[in-house]
């Protein structure tokens, strides 16, 4: 495990990008978001994708430069193709559309399919947020392949771990939700098997449909399941996620048939604040609400009331001083791709 | 314990409101969507609130025949001020402005405020639904009279259970998905208090912040607090709650401060089906996905993979044939009610 300081590694994911083909200031905006779901401490969504993304490119899944198309169009909403581009330009071009709509006429709802990988969720709300709009968005795919969780009283994976993310501006950080509808990504699961590691209650039904602490049991053949969040209550999140699979998915022209190929979608809604009220009235009175729910007395275990956001922004003041820490094996791998495309890692 | 037909209990209800000066139209819909509740088997939302509704008429804290008015509106955007009438007419008003602004322009966002119980939230979906739209709808109060809820890190309530409703059709009953945000109901805990019932893990702590099976430690002096969604993972469950809270109080200029009293307010989305696809191939799709969803194998003590609304629409249907159970005690309560407003109990 080694640190890099953040501007490195944004310009060597800029550099890496650009030589699979992508333009260059798309390459650097990938790289952007990719590098700030590792000071985040989202590291799943940060730079270990690269070697996955270009191994995409190759095969042709992501085509870096393919031209986005707005499918249907009304003053207010929209569907975009994001034409197997990267989903996170696909989730930038579609925030823009959605945040010109609201600002012009007071909301604006734009989805999208034809792309694999969002990339981290909540970067697309706090986009909108930072603008002084208000952001909702959802993922979930309508293909088998990504569906690890089952549905209530269900025993096999029938649908995604589809996150909701919501951002709202304050004078301060935003605050930023944003969270899987189940009780764990597969990204963790996957994660605890190659460590060898158990899992906590309540995360995985084995193939018989009974909790187990043992990862492997999601991937056998039968496998098991992720379970919808909420535990004696999974019926709550199992409703959670089916609202993101109808609007991402279904109301998104991507059922599986409908598509050339498989579609990790989005749906999205911002919401200009001075459609409904003075902004800055807006901003006051959520900062109040904040700080009476920081004047909770504490929980056990706790030094602190945690707002959504908190933790991932004091993680990025920290790496913005000390440098990102990456693991060596997946900087290896990092390093393999960029000499595979002539890519000095010098800085 | 008695049972009572549907029509006799909505000619009843109707009649009880007209007598306290509410107009016999808005009487009448007010009575359909509380005995909804009730053969839905959502009881704390059904009839047993007549005599609440009515003590708040006598209060002036419902104003019955109260004109609602539209604060600010844009072409797919508004917020109505319900002005005191009954909250149930107030949503009924909001889901067909959203509707509207829908058809005409993609989408519609109509939030609320100034009103008290809104009652049956998924109703206001289901509405939507039932016209072949698709809803999203949220409630949350910013008075801390309804913060039961602790927020993530705390142990004393800064939040509502701030309910999320969606409903979207198909060409059988909709999908309906009303849950809170937190892992219980006020309602349900104060049931449990005066049955001398303990009440299940992970539902409430104490003042002390330590989870707890006795509901008497929710009232207490200082009382303890529910908790939100997720038991381990209450921070996603804090989030959503968060969402809702924003959405319907902040930015619907319902703080406390800004309103001559406290309000649960309500925030909602209607999407036009055909701006984003043709609503056939929706339906198709989403009764394609439902079936595969019902496909999965079953979960220990399960007999089906329950879809949300599966459980209130199949109590409906008993109860259509059946009537609606109606405890001994509340009915008493009801005809109290009825004979010192001169109603006749007779059909």
């Amino acid at each position: 495990m080694k640190k890099y300081p953040m501007d490195y590694l944004l310009d060597v994911t800029a550099r890496i990008f650009t030589a699979c083909g992508t333009p260059p200031e798309d390459a650097k905006l990938v790289a952007q978001l990719l590098v700030k779901a590792n000071l985040r401490g989202l590291d799943s969504h940060g730079i270990l994708r690269i070697p996955q993304y270009v191994k995409y490119i190759d095969g042709g899944q992501i085509r870096p430069n393919a031209q986005m198309t707005t499918v249907v169009e009304t003053s207010t909403t929209a569907v975009l193709n994001c034409n197997w581009n990267f989903g996170q330009l696909g989730a930038h071009r579609a925030a823009t559309m959605a945040m010109e709509k609201a600002r012009e006429h007071g909301s604006g709802c734009v989805g999208m399919h034809g792309c694999l990988h969002v990339g981290y969720l909540g970067l697309v709300t706090e986009m909108i947020a930072r603008q002084g709009l208000i952001g909702l968005a959802m993922c979930g795919g309508a293909s088998p392949d990504g569906h690890w969780v089952a549905p209530w009283g269900g025993r096999e994976g029938r649908i995604g771990t589809n996150p909701i993310a919501f951002a709202a501006p304050t004078s301060e950080e935003p605050i930023l939700v944003d969270f899987a509808t189940s009780n764990a990504s597969e990204g963790k699961i996957r994660h605890a098997r190659d460590c060898g590691q158990k899992l906590p209650d309540q995360w995985v039904i084995d193939a018989d449909g009974l909790t187990t602490d043992d990862p492997h049991a999601l991937y056998g053949d039968p496998g098991g399941a992720i379970l919808p969040l909420g535990g004696p209550l999974g019926y709550k999140g199992f409703g959670f996620s089916l609202i993101a699979i109808i609007l991402c998915s279904f109301l998104m022209r991507a059922a599986d048939h409908r598509m050339e190929r498989d579609s990790n979608n989005m749906w999205l809604l911002a919401l200009d604040i001075g459609a409904f009220m003075p902004p800055d009235d807006f901003r006051q009175d959520l900062e109040g609400y904040i700080a009476y729910a920081r004047s909770s007395k504490l929980a056990k275990g706790f030094d602190s009331v945690i707002m959504p956001g908190d933790l991932e922004f004091a993680h990025e003041h920290v790496c913005e001083k000390e440098g990102v820490s990456v693991p060596d094996e997946i900087w290896s791998q990092i390093s393999e791709v960029a000499e595979s495309l002539n890519v000095s890692l010098e800085s």
